[in-house]
């Protein structure tokens, strides 16, 4: 069972300005934004704390991030899409609906063990951060996350491999598991996220009861 | 599938002050305070915003409850002792694993129906509230219902009923899409809380794959 430490996604993020190459300042902000973000929400985070914790002036800040919704397109949305790439990519690989919702989860857990900040900050701003237009970007891409597991969901619906569950319900139950895993797990902990993922998809798959009388 | 509106508790409560009756100023303030610490979450609502959304003054608020410690007490204490009650009640009346998981599962899922406010409240207090020997009383009352549910999953695997799950871990997973549901479910939805969770349990206890091949 491995915890892959996952580095930055490589190929530059539709979101992040291509003209503009990450130096060295912009990756520690960046770092910054996302710790904080993560631990007292968007809403809750101003420029004037990056700054303090980056030990520069507010006027430097500016220069890499002129306000709050620049940090929310490189924060939060990145954050989205590199979790939208990286699941996908897992779930591509695999052939049956089992393995395709096995590996959904394993790689949703990965990003929590290897990106927490990413993950949390992601999360966390997106019931707060901008009524505009990159909030629905936001809900877009959380979308296109949710609606990758109805499928695989449906498709094993549709093959017998699943019981006919409602496959809206059952993306529920299954997130609900990942959703509020970000809440209670600590890393450093006895277990990875992976490692309970693995135990928990286990139940959602095979169920708790151990003589099967489907109910 | 019914949706129980369920009365206060009928008997005094433990942490309430016996010699001082509700009376309907009390009843008031308390709806009130249930209501802005659910949605607003007990940290960041004042005594002020009380005083103020019951239109009295904060001497007249004082009169009732000196600080916000007393409301602590008053609201998420007496929610999550409400919340133990109503669940170890119906756990008692069922005989076997399964039905004593489907029970604890359903009480829960009323009380998120007929109790919204309160639920909220004693949920979102639970991570905040003072640092004290009533947050020492939350924190044990959650345990008691926390540990009441371990108890139904080491039961079933002792019986032979429930595969030999981590009981912690299987605990967890089903309190997940409790505490998710309660995150995500608006009332006067299409479904009651009651209705997603008999979905969920089942998923929880039966799996969602079709073919029993015990992982």
């Amino acid at each position: 069972m491995t915890t892959r430490r996952m580095k930055s996604a490589p190929e530059p993020s539709a979101t992040a300005d291509p003209g503009k190459p990450l130096d060295g300042r912009e990756s520690q902000l960046l770092l910054i934004a996302r710790k904080l973000f993560a631990s007292n929400g968007f809403d809750r985070t101003s420029l004037r704390d990056i700054a303090e914790e980056a030990k520069i002036t507010k006027a430097a800040l500016y220069y890499y991030f002129p306000n709050k919704d620049a940090l929310y397109e490189r924060v939060v949305l990145e954050s989205l899409e590199t979790l939208v790439n990286v699941v996908s990519a897992a779930v591509a690989e695999q052939k049956t609906p089992t393995d395709r919702v096995l590996a959904y989860m394993r790689a949703s857990a990965d990003f929590l063990d290897g990106r927490r900040d990413q993950w949390l900050a992601g999360s966390n701003a997106f019931w707060q951060g901008p009524q505009n237009e990159r909030r629905q970007m936001a809900i877009k891409l959380r979308d296109t996350y949710e609606k990758m597991l109805r499928q695989c969901i449906m498709d094993g619906i549709v093959t017998g491999e699943f019981r006919p569950v409602d496959a809206g319900m059952a993306g529920r139950f299954l997130l609900s598991t990942l959703n509020h895993l970000a809440r209670w797990h600590k890393p450093g902990g006895r277990l990875t996220a992976h490692e309970v993922m693995e135990q928990f998809v286990s139940m959602a798959l095979y169920g708790l009861v151990a003589t099967p009388a489907k109910g």
